[in-house]
């Protein structure tokens, strides 16, 4: 498997107002979606740059995993997302390879995109998401 | 000032070897480049995925802001660098707004880049580099 391109960066954030308001007004793009995302149980808001989405990410319980990275690490980037052409098989690839995934089987995400996490034990520390547009195939 | 798209994404790891093998072997991609960046006390591994840079950092000096982010939050993504037209203008305006700069000029960084970091304490906790090709103008 190669990844295509980095779909998404997802970013923990205490507020997600006062967040947009930095990529709002002070690096001038533009927020064109705001959704609760109730698996990962956050409010996400969405910002394109070329073909890249930034999502905002919010906590909206205290024992969801983006409230635990804010805990133990503060706010920052928390996760960096991959597409690639067949998700099931990348993942067939990587359970192979001795890597811990968070999900061995694709899981439903956000924007009609299949997900799948890979621990950050495997991945240098970095939680690496890897994605598939549904219905591609 | 608008970003044109992101130039490159910053990832601080204790050991350079091991998470080239995870992004080499694991997620496919090739490292292209292995520089030390002594202004930064960094040995950095850069690969290349569409049109951004990935750059692994690894600290070669104790005190250096990649040993100490790795101190206090761990491996994981160090900072996101967006690209500009023009830095210079783009700094002036961010401090006309309040916002926290680490760099209020342009300084050289690597690969014929002028940069200028973001204090995270102005972006929602990111470290935000700007960064503009020289000689472009």
């Amino acid at each position: 498997m190669t990844p295509t391109h980095i779909e998404h960066i997802g970013i923990a954030v205490r507020n997600l107002e006062s967040a947009i308001g930095f990529y709002e007004r002070i690096l001038g793009l533009k927020c064109h979606k705001i959704e609760e995302l109730p698996d990962q149980k956050v409010r996400a808001a969405f910002f394109r740059i070329d073909r890249i989405t930034i999502e905002l990410l919010e906590p909206v319980d205290n024992d969801g995993p983006v409230a635990r990275f804010l805990e133990k690490k503060g706010e920052g980037m928390h996760h960096i997302a991959f597409a690639v052409d067949d998700l099931e098989k990348s993942l067939n690839e990587m359970g192979e390879k001795g890597i811990r995934l968070i999900d061995t089987v694709p899981r439903r995400g956000a924007g009609c995109m299949d997900i799948a996490f890979i621990h950050p034990e495997s991945a240098g520390g970095v939680l690496v998401e890897l994605c598939e547009k549904r219905n591609e195939k």
